[in-house]
């Protein structure tokens, strides 16, 4: 690395070339990364940052972890790149090792670039599987950006990009802020099942091709589905005939301290699409795990979707390196242990403490610290303050994830109980403004 | 590489776990590559290919080039990944070479996974600059296959697919086969004009955000324009105030012996979509470059799309050394004089020799040899016989890019006239049976 690199260089070379996701252009100022490693990241002055946001949550295992990297260098020195048509061994023990750790009855893997277009495919495959129409989705969702993922999201920034038909919204369950006057998780529960059914019933069963969501929600905050909700979706999916597809791209992969997410609820899924956390992001890529039956299906129907990087060797070998890694080093029982001990403990003292923190939520190394305004009516903070407190965040080192008025601490998986304590200690200090 | 791994174990693994693109999944018998350097690939067994598919269309640097995989290592060693609002040095790197290369007037390049997101956000930002809601695109066309790249894409893949709403097609011109009964080029030229302007008509100009277009329609079979239809279009784009998106996934970055494809006519687009070449598709990757205009909308107002790899490092570095390295070797100039020379020069002795030939087209190293059953009634040659002479080129070591009744003539920008007279000889040899 140059030594003449400043971080206003970078970050003005940018703002001249550079078009960003989700913003307007004109006042934007990014902050500038030179580099990481584990749950660090640095700038070109070598400011330190501690990582509770895993990026966009997807570096599970940290940043350049030894193992991947030296595995995408040895790709890169044997094969970086094939058509999807030709056998190329790194994609298959790439589909092999995830299909180790999806439970029984999945026997096949489509790979993508990232989770949108896994959930497109996902989409795709139910409609054909079913010969139906409707994808049925939660309004507090987010599944990627492109033309049909989007109309899936239910999140506001579908609104400006509806082109999609097809696709109709349902409310998922979250107490905190109840659609269904509920006062209690059971309560929840149920109305949110019978809400579902009121919409499956009134849209038509026999047009539904599939209900589509998050294993637990991630962008809309860590909304762990009640006690019985999941099993609740699984058997009205299964009285009406609908396909149940579980986008476990944020939640999947180690981050709630199980392989996958739905692991904590007693179901499975008819397909499961993945991104993120599969390779840690270290090279774009995505999927669909499909289930027997639906594979049986395509033995003889036409699968009328693909991509020219689908199965892309480099990433294969960074899933592979990733999953052997995760495994060998017990990433996944390490964000278990931390995420449901010093964290969700520390973020428990933090809510108890701080009266600007309404709600605390989550499970392994994915939780969300919901702010107010006022305890009582539940007011978000608003946007301004946020941006304040997101900015102190940076400003004493701690690189947070921030979503409306909530901050998401998402930290890699294999964070330390040390590294969890000094984060835990900045949110604190912040969080201290509003005591 | 373990001397113990043979091409049927390869196969077998492949079998058992991988759902492969565009395929009914019960019979098929994908070809086994192990690796691969400059135009040439190979299996286990040693068994050489030259590559005339550029696996698909995307190797524009050939295999495996020093540069750029030396590029992707170092860059995996200082940082695989970052999150797209973080400012990263090797991103606006890419940046400005794409820049660059592209005509005065364009000034941000906005980052995907690769062509169908690409098109994805051109429409998006198409839509949000007119306030227009339709997309016009060509029946020959392919764009990819997301929720809006599918649907805006004309070829017959797009019909099972079919969930957005906003799309309209139209015939572009295209004499061998033509639409218009048109007898000679100025003619075919003139009633595509005319036809597009009355499908703008009767659409309503005040409905249509953008027409988009590939410079060189690809996947249809290298449909080059006729001489003004370009001009023309932009004529009618401009008349009506409709944005120009050209998709220049596959003909852009050297393919036709320019940088882009559409500086083979005397046009400049509003948004240019990127994908393949720009890196050889050695890491999944794509774009959009954003002109003034365009720019200057974005920056106050919000840009409603993004993704969790855009300007992912590790493609960036790839891209960086991809333009560097072409620029420096040469690689542009070679797939001129090569592919406008010796290729060109040898397929047009080929469409003489050989009754099955109805038509050869192409520039650069981006030609199609058509096939017919009947050069007098132009009927395409039938599947099965395809699949035929595709498994016989094969056998003789050449790899194709079959589609319908055509072989697209594709090497690498790379290749060298020793090695398109191999391939010509491959295909005199095996055309020869329907001498």
């Amino acid at each position: 690395m140059n030594d003449s690199i400043t971080n206003d260089f970078v970050r003005q070379l940018d703002r001249q070339h550079v078009f960003h996701s989700w913003s307007a252009q004109g006042n934007l100022s990014p902050l500038v990364i030179a580099g990481g490693r584990g749950c660090k990241m640095w700038d070109y002055d070598g400011k330190e940052y501690l990582d509770f946001s895993s990026q966009l949550v997807n570096t599970n295992i940290g940043h350049q972890h030894p193992k991947v990297v030296a595995a995408i260098q040895a790709q890169a020195e044997q094969l970086a790149t094939v058509a999807p048509a030709h056998a190329n061994l790194a994609r298959s023990e790439a589909a092999k090792r995830i299909l180790a750790r999806a439970p029984s009855g999945f026997s096949k893997v489509f790979f993508t670039n990232a989770g949108a277009d896994a959930n497109e495919n996902a989409i795709r495959m139910a409609r054909s599987m079913t010969g139906r129409d409707k994808i049925l989705s939660a309004y507090r969702s987010y599944h990627g950006s492109t033309g049909s993922a989007i109309a899936a999201t239910g999140d506001p920034r579908r609104i400006p990009n509806e082109f999609a038909r097809g696709h109709t919204h349902f409310f998922n369950p979250y107490l905190y802020r109840t659609e269904f006057w509920a006062s209690n998780e059971a309560e929840e529960c149920e109305r949110a099942l019978q809400h579902l059914k009121r919409v499956i019933e009134c849209e038509g069963p026999q047009s539904i091709a599939a209900i589509l969501l998050e294993s637990i929600p991630g962008t809309a905050g860590m909304l762990i589905p009640p006690k019985g909700y999941m099993e609740g979706v699984r058997k009205l999916a299964d009285q009406y005939g609908i396909l149940l597809i579980l986008d476990e791209v944020m939640a999947g992969f180690g981050r709630t301290g199980r392989w996958f997410a739905f692991e904590h609820f007693n179901i499975k899924p008819d397909l499961i699409v993945f991104a993120k956390g599969v390779n840690s992001g270290y090279v774009p890529t995505g999927g669909v795990v499909v289930s027997d039956p639906i594979c049986r299906h395509f033995d003889d129907h036409m699968f009328f979707g693909g991509l020219t990087y689908s199965g892309h060797p480099l990433a294969m070998a960074s899933i592979v390196a990733t999953l052997d890694a995760m495994q060998e080093e017990g990433v996944v029982e390490n964000a278990d242990h931390v995420g449901n001990g010093v964290l969700a403990s520390g973020l428990r003292k933090l809510a108890d403490k701080h009266a600007v923190v309404g709600e605390t939520r989550g499970v392994g190394v994915f939780h969300a610290l919901e702010l107010v305004s006022d305890r009582e009516s539940r007011a978000p903070l608003p946007p301004a303050e946020m941006a304040k407190i997101k900015a102190a965040l940076i400003d004493k080192g701690l690189l947070p994830f921030v979503v409306e008025n909530r901050i998401h601490v998402v930290p890699p998986c294999i964070v330390s109980e040390a590294e969890v304590e000094q984060g835990l200690s900045i949110l604190d200090e912040v969080l201290g403004v509003y005591r």
